[in-house]
């Protein structure tokens, strides 16, 4: 063989004879890690100067000290989630228990393709989700498979409801009579647009249903759409629910919706990829009573229980919808006699074994600490909205349902049609002055303040600051 | 607030009050984990006992000591990648630079939706992204994103193809007015199936073409059935071929394919998962010859470059059939004047930067330092090649064209009802005897041994040793 071209450190030799190498490597380059992470709170939630080095691809190795010092060049470049002022989306700092695990992940490079590629990983997602299923109370059939990412597991409950509604797996969509159409609220998640698209329903084929003052579906106007696309000679085969909008975390009417889907025999989807996290709470799981009616539901641990992305599920309340409806098998993969490889009903084939990051924080954190974590954020979102509240020019896009807030600035004396001019300002003014980034989205055609209440280090003196800040800014431009 | 629930090192405080307690932690889990990995080869290619801690979620943290020893416990319980002797899949032990930067990666927690969520990666990836692309000679314009997985890269590129060719974007299939058909060979990869399932195109769109004795797709079959669809009033939209067939390691004949459906006007896709790594060898990158002519690309790092799981890319000749044919925006995004969100061209929205293990491990092992893994590899089938093919009553499915070997025994003193049984105990026999583990997929109806000789610690020893192994069963069997 020729002399090695790569550094010593590449691999871990399997017969130890670079141990001590690679531990010194590896702690150097954790422990600049770590105080990347440990020291957020000097910088500001968003990066300074974006550094990114210039060659994606070298002939040679950089060599070990190089790359720990790119590295840590690019974690200044990012945004800094662990700071306790960036809280303008659903996207938390993680739990360490992530970082463990999926150091731990990559180190076996285990495939959740098949049991046979990942014996312990399949077991424990298996144990887990249908762990969760019960939480949701979605009974005794109920099962489901992790996703990267909360897109596809809409995607994939949505390919199933149109397999076993339409019976399309085998022939497809083009020979079905009349077009496929499904329903979901005007503020439901751009992911539903997306897999319509891809399902091959066409991206018009979802049908918005207005929205109440609070983001909330009308159930007659569901129940109106329903019958007019009949009339029409349109195939509705679906509807969608919403448990945390994006923009505003509020709860379509599960029940509601539940019984209408019933009535009509469609396939009920509720995407709880916010608001499923409400079931680790004894104080809040009632705000979603009725999604045990849910033939299918997303949830994304990757947000409000803080597990590092990505940590997404698909739940189903029968499995057998789900093998039935979507399964395709690989011959060359081993069969295993008990259990189904994960690869044959999941989107993904070969996929990371997100679920270890998962089970790690359960077993470190444990249901009565995600708990607490939950009911903590609600605590401050309701002193933010007593503060809010009283700022008289202050407008607020729904009544709070979860740990979001959702307001913008109409003052009185700055004529209307500059409001966004001056609530992207107070954005400006609270990143500069108060190192807090609330994000700016567009919401019924104007720009607005968004905050979600989602780091544990947020305490009433942050919220004392943000209150601070926006009346300072008030001031500052009556 | 509530006296706290859960363990001081549940995260990393951005103030470094617990940094000590953190250090720590996560010190002692790391070196239990480098433990395991790098006594790989006192143990089996397999785990022995599989062995799940039994409660999922529990109420109440087990605290840092336990989580490290249950990690440990279910490393032993993986499948254990980085023996030399786990030969049975595509799925290498993972670079060093993949632990890190997994690591890194999960505690910054960037989100890959939007450039405002991720501003250092997805400039990265972008980066790294158009140098492949480059390298696969696709042109000034070619451009694509990381998936999560093959699967999901093949799902993509056949979306943007349906999308591009039947313009289905916005109304869906169910308008057209004949069937849409795709070919692809005999022993193209189940994930295009599964493709076309999920596009509603249905399984049986997927026309398999006839393959030659070295599992290479059979042009003229090809040409044969894409007219006779054309007669029988279909639709074909699309040909796929292999470069890296899942089982033998085949490629298809890129070039005249490529001149095929230029000149019926059809997307052309090829899935080089597998073999897209031989861009990055200088011997051997000839063997993708006709590549070039692709309108889009699945390639996996996750395979041949040792990067951890997921590593994965879609790669698209012209960019603007990717943003034209697949775009679905997200209003609540920051839009980025110089650059596109790529949870909006992606089939994912919300991903993990899998793009950070993927240049790390490029800077630390350098070009060429892939290409010597490439190379040893081809040196190491070659010698294995050379001893299987002088064994008598060894058979092998095809020549092979990459370091996969697919082969099986056909004793002449054994009646040819019982080689599978034969093979399947010469399986055994190996991971019982040599510590070897190959896999046994069903190919042409029969049971076959297949090795991929994807680990850096195979050497020349490892090939005697797995010669040695077949000959002894061999004695013992007669």
């Amino acid at each position: 063989m020729d002399q090695q071209k790569f550094p010593a450190n590449a691999f871990i030799n399997p017969s130890g004879t670079n141990k001590e190498g690679i531990e010194n490597f590896i702690s150097k380059a954790l422990h600049r890690i770590i105080s990347v992470i440990s020291s957020s709170e000097t910088r500001s939630p968003l990066p300074g100067e974006i550094d990114i080095p210039n060659q994606p691809i070298p002939e040679e190795s950089i060599g070990d000290e190089q790359l720990i010092d790119h590295l840590e060049t690019l974690l200044l470049s990012s945004i800094n989630p662990s700071h306790p002022g960036w809280l303008p989306h659903m996207d938390p700092p993680p739990t360490t228990a992530s970082l463990i695990a999926d150091f731990a992940t990559a180190s076996v490079n285990n495939n959740m393709l098949s049991v046979e590629m990942s014996p312990a990983f399949s077991r424990l997602e298996q144990q887990v989700v249908r762990k969760i299923c019960q939480m949701f109370n979605l009974g005794q059939k109920a099962s489901g498979v992790l996703c990267s990412g909360g897109s596809l597991a809409n995607l994939q409950a949505l390919a199933v409801a149109r397999n076993k509604k339409l019976s399309t797996k085998e022939g497809g969509i083009q020979e079905l009579p009349k077009k496929p159409i499904l329903f979901a609220s005007k503020v439901a998640h751009t992911s539903i647009q997306k897999a319509a698209m891809i399902l091959g329903l066409g991206q018009d084929s979802v049908q918005p249903i207005p929205v109440d003052s609070d983001s909330q579906m009308i159930t007659e106007e569901l129940e109106a759409a329903i019958n007019q696309a009949k009339n029409d000679g349109k195939l509705p085969f679906c509807v969608v629910a919403t448990a945390g909008t994006t923009t505003t975390g509020n709860i379509d009417p599960l029940e509601d919706i539940g019984s209408i889907t019933q009535q009509e025999n469609l396939w009920y989807h509720v995407d709880a990829a916010y608001g499923g996290a409400l079931v680790f709470s004894n104080s809040h799981h009632d705000k979603l009573a009725g999604i045990s009616k849910a033939d299918s539901i997303t949830f994304n641990p990757q947000k409000w229980l803080y597990v590092a992305k990505t940590s997404a599920m698909v739940l189903f309340k029968d499995q057998d919808h789900l093998v039935n409806s979507f399964k395709v098998g690989a011959p060359y993969m081993e069969q295993d006699e008990e259990r189904i490889n994960l690869g044959e009903i999941s989107l993904q084939g070969t996929r990371h074994a997100d679920i270890l990051k998962l089970w790690a924080s359960f077993q470190h954190i444990g249901r009565k600490g995600f708990q607490q974590l939950i009911d903590q954020s609600y605590q401050l979102t309701n002193l933010l909205h007593d503060k809010l509240k009283v700022i008289d020019c202050i407008q607020l896009a729904s009544t709070p349902k979860m740990n979001i807030i959702c307001f913008r600035g109409q003052p009185k004396w700055i004529t209307s049609a500059r409001w966004d001019e001056w609530n992207k300002g107070l954005q400006e003014y609270l990143l500069e002055n108060h190192k807090i980034f609330f994000s700016l989205p567009t919401y019924n055609d104007s720009k607005w303040l968004r905050t979600v209440i989602l780091n544990p280090f947020v305490n009433k003196q942050s919220i004392n600051n943000i209150n601070q800040g926006i009346t300072s800014y008030i001031r500052k431009t009556q």
